[in-house]
């Protein structure tokens, strides 16, 4: 089922969405964007959709198949965005038979607006006391009228501002807004359209039905031993986090500090899982935490303060890396301080990290200095021109500030893998459609993991193939609801993706093959190119900057060195 | 004769440039970007280049044959630029037997640095007194120790900052740096090699050699007359300048007005070449100047204040809109401040006040409000955040400030005839290699003027042949050194564009026909689009702002209804 919202004159409709059947998650946010929207539309205009949307599986109870898909024109790169997220709402609207509900148009009236979704329909209405509430203060007000239970997707200032990099919040199973659909600026479309929220009850609902359901359970079974068996998703995430990558990416030489200008970081240690773990620890906090129902990684976290506050969760490699070693910062504390923030006003953390380094690279602020970059931080979430700069990320900031190295692909900042030491991710930031995005093609598997195979991170062989199939898979992945982090345990236990295969199959009663999930994803990236070309984002497009090729990068002196016409490649499918 | 100069080491080699013969003006330094930078060469980098070239008849005494080329990447656009000025250099430097200067590398010293030229060579000095001077203090400076003969090209602290809206001022023929190569951020380029200055001395030269000499007068006749007669360039061009336009166009309903949301100013004949002719000639300035050795159309001018004080020149109808029509204000004395300051921090006065109209539309300042615009312009001078934005131009603006109305194509503002109302040059915005340009294919002439016949401005019909073909002649044009307002006359006196042909035949013993001028034109923009192509600026590229095909402009209620699909056949040659 389908819900249309209209914010123009605040109509819902409902269909079938017969043209899209067969599609979840990103396979349908995608083509959606590229069917209904106009690929010269204003990303904040009333010609943009905001589409909110559940995997195949959603719904479904099967381990890790708790996420959704939001999707857009990007205000950020102008590209077709998926941007995905965990938390309670995908089940939720799985639940509530939802597979997307698709937002058009631009209200007349300056006021906040919730989508309340519940067995009873989805309905647009005013809530403005919400206005220029921060995402913590929105939850809050927001349970108070609905209760602890709803799941609850919203944005802070920063998308009421419109910045390009604001992101969507979404709380967890405990109701803390700790899950973000981050990138590329999406939380802005959704403060085009004046809504503040989506609140997300499911009472009342049962379990999906199924064409097979024992077809499921075993699929499901086979998936979840894999995941279980896998030390990847069973040992090492559960136990430190997505954090666990810092000491391990410093060593390999890939982890960009200092705004990419060496790739290992002396405080490495100081903010790494290992070290996170210890804290979380000592001040009883939480590791092993599931974000999402049916989640068996459990790679979450909550970390509390020095005074045993809980001051953040979802702490995620990714922001310990941008706003710590990116800014060349170690204290733990300061890094969770800034997650908080960039979770409160509601933007993207990878994307502003990398944006206050590239300030720092400007001299707007030193290199190291905490206090400054949560001033910085500040000033964004007060709007101030300075703020406003830096709210627009990582490539305006750049150019705002004349500064030469900017590490952005097609408009949205390089996460934390240096593409000159981690050369198959950098393939997948030059080539993805999403502009510079790890999950897209997640080549550190083999380059730096060993998981999936192994290719040299160093040299230029073999990555083309290496981010090309996981470019394929994982559109395929991003359009089940499944945790991208089952791709660990697949990629090595054949017997997981079968399992997969076999659950979305016995959930529609198909009879299709790897290989027909695998055209799903090729079709993704099709639907997705040919949307970007149309919006002027050609192949030559297809590259990372300039500096990733002229500076050789510490400790092992190597620049990116796959030439543009192996680039190309990617898409010879 | 080329000089290359490599600020790395400050390092100066001249060669012959063999493998540039035959071209000249925009078709030499389109080729040479297209050539020589990579195309993903960040555009303040040490791999972007700066040429400053000269026209196919610069220094032959040709009428309105005083114009040369800047081109680079620009950091503006991202796309290949080609700026074009008028003033003594062009003259100079094609006296002194130069077609080009190609300036490679950074520097390592954070100083000023000067070109000097002369009959005794190309030589890099250091000037560090000029670091940090506007426009006018550094021309004065510069004619302190070289005299006024000189010709100067310099930027202001705009460039220095690195700004990617900044100019490069030129100095006319009586030393005022009244000129700019404005569009495109060049001053930027220069600013990142840390060239405060270009300064040309051709005392000792002779004029430049013919192949044949009286075939060259008779060329030159032919042209002159062509000039003499059409009442376009004999008449309304010297008695009010290009300024002229204002009220034409507002009574088209084409003149952009308040950041184009409608077609016709209510002030416009308070800013109109009328009006600023009137307010000239009573305080004693001067209309009817040339900015150009050769200049028989003289359509420059001398602006005094209300005390009699020069307060600038060259006083266009671009910066009469820019900063006038389109935020609203009607007061020709603080339009010509703003233009005083445009040229003295050195922006591009179309980019700075199309931004100022978006940052208006923000709710920056109010539309109409000419104090508040000049104090815009301070902070853009003065490098505040709120400069740096405006500084960084209207695209950049409006994606901090979340606009939706934001006037750009590629990346650079669009100039004051709004495409809906004057499709033509609507044509030209969305399809021209340089960004929204109107200089590129002015078809302003038959949508307005009745200048090389008649074409409905209002109409799609016809549009995209009329933009073709003056896109192909004005490259040709351009690569010549004639100013572009020869065209005027010889689209509908076929004897001027003779003269033309035959003086570049004359000039080098060419045997050349019109269709083979034409064909170089063509090779102008597939050079071009080749290098933007790969720059990732695909085809999908070529179009408006959206707001332009939904919003219907008063007060002929139209909208840009031009096909996608028709604006692609522009390039169908």
């Amino acid at each position: 089922m389908f819900y249309r919202v209209d914010m123009a004159n605040l109509a819902v409709t409902k269909d079938e969405g017969v043209k899209y059947q067969g599609l979840g998650g990103r396979a349908l946010s995608s083509r959606i964007v590229a069917e209904e929207v106009t690929a010269n539309a204003h990303p904040l205009g009333e010609n943009n959709k905001l589409v909110f949307v559940t995997g195949l599986l959603s719904g479904t109870g099967a381990p890790n198949a708790g996420r959704m898909s939001l999707g857009a024109k990007s205000p950020l790169t102008g590209t077709v965005k998926e941007s995905n997220v965990g938390g309670a709402m995908g089940t939720k609207l799985g639940r509530l038979g939802i597979r997307g509900i698709i937002v058009e148009g631009l209200p007349q009236k300056d006021t906040a607006y919730i989508l309340r979704v519940s067995t009873e329909g989805l309905f647009v209405e005013e809530m403005p006391a919400l206005q220029g509430l921060n995402i913590y203060d929105t939850v809050a007000k927001l349970q108070e009228v609905f209760g602890t239970k709803v799941a609850i997707g919203c944005i802070g200032t920063a998308g009421e501002n419109k910045m390009v990099s604001a992101c969507v919040g979404f709380t967890d199973m405990e109701g803390a807004p700790t899950r973000q659909a981050g990138r590329g600026g999406l939380g802005a479309v959704m403060g085009s359209k004046k809504i503040k929220a989506i609140v997300a009850d499911d009472s009342g609902t049962k379990m999906v039905s199924f064409a097979d359901e024992a077809a499921f359970r075993a699929g499901a079974k086979k998936l979840a031993n894999a995941l279980l068996t896998h030390p990847v998703t069973s040992q090492a995430l559960p136990a430190y986090g997505t954090d666990v990558l810092v000491n391990i990416l410093s060593e390999a030489g890939g982890l960009p500090t200092r705004n990419f200008s060496t790739g290992r970081f002396e405080g490495a240690n100081d903010i790494g899982g290992e070290t996170l773990a210890a804290v979380i620890k000592e001040r009883g906090g939480k590791t092993g935490h599931s974000c999402s129902p049916g989640c068996i990684i459990r790679c979450s976290q909550i970390y509390k303060d020095k005074k045993g506050e809980v001051l953040t969760g979802g702490f995620e490699y990714e922001s310990c890396w941008s706003l710590g070693a990116h800014l060349g910062i170690n204290n733990l504390d300061d890094i969770a301080l800034m997650n908080r923030l960039c979770d409160d006003y509601g933007v993207d953390s990878i994307e502003m990290g990398v944006t206050i380094g590239v300030a720092m690279e400007a001299g707007v602020a030193k290199f190291g200095d905490s206090q400054a970059a949560i001033n910085l931080l500040h000033e964004m979430g007060k709007a101030t021109p300075l703020g406003r700069i830096l709210g627009a990320g990582a490539e305006v900031t750049g150019k705002v500030f004349g500064v030469r190295r900017v590490p952005t692909v097609k408009g949205q900042a390089i996460p934390a893998y240096d593409p000159r030491a981690v050369k198959g991710v950098g393939v997948t930031y030059a080539t993805t459609t999403m502009g510079a995005d790890h999950t897209a093609g997640y080549s550190v598997t083999a380059n730096i993991l060993g998981v999936g195979g192994k290719v040299d991170p160093l040299k230029p062989e073999g990555q083309v193939d290496l981010s090309r199939n996981l470019q394929i898979a994982t559109a395929f992945i991003d359009s089940t609801g499944l945790c991208l982090f089952v791709a660990f345990a697949i990629l090595d236990i054949a017997e997981g993706l079968e399992g997969i295969v076999e659950m979305c199959n016995a959930r529609f009663g198909w009879n299709k093959t790897i290989e027909d999930y695998l055209e799903m994803g090729k079709q993704v990236l099709r639907d997705e190119r040919g949307f970007n070309k149309s919006a002027g984002i050609g192949d030559g497009a297809d590259e990372l900057p300039e500096f990733f090729r002229t500076e050789p990068l510490s400790p092992h002196d190597v620049i990116f060195d796959i030439p543009k016409e192996e680039l190309d490649k990617v898409y010879n499918f």
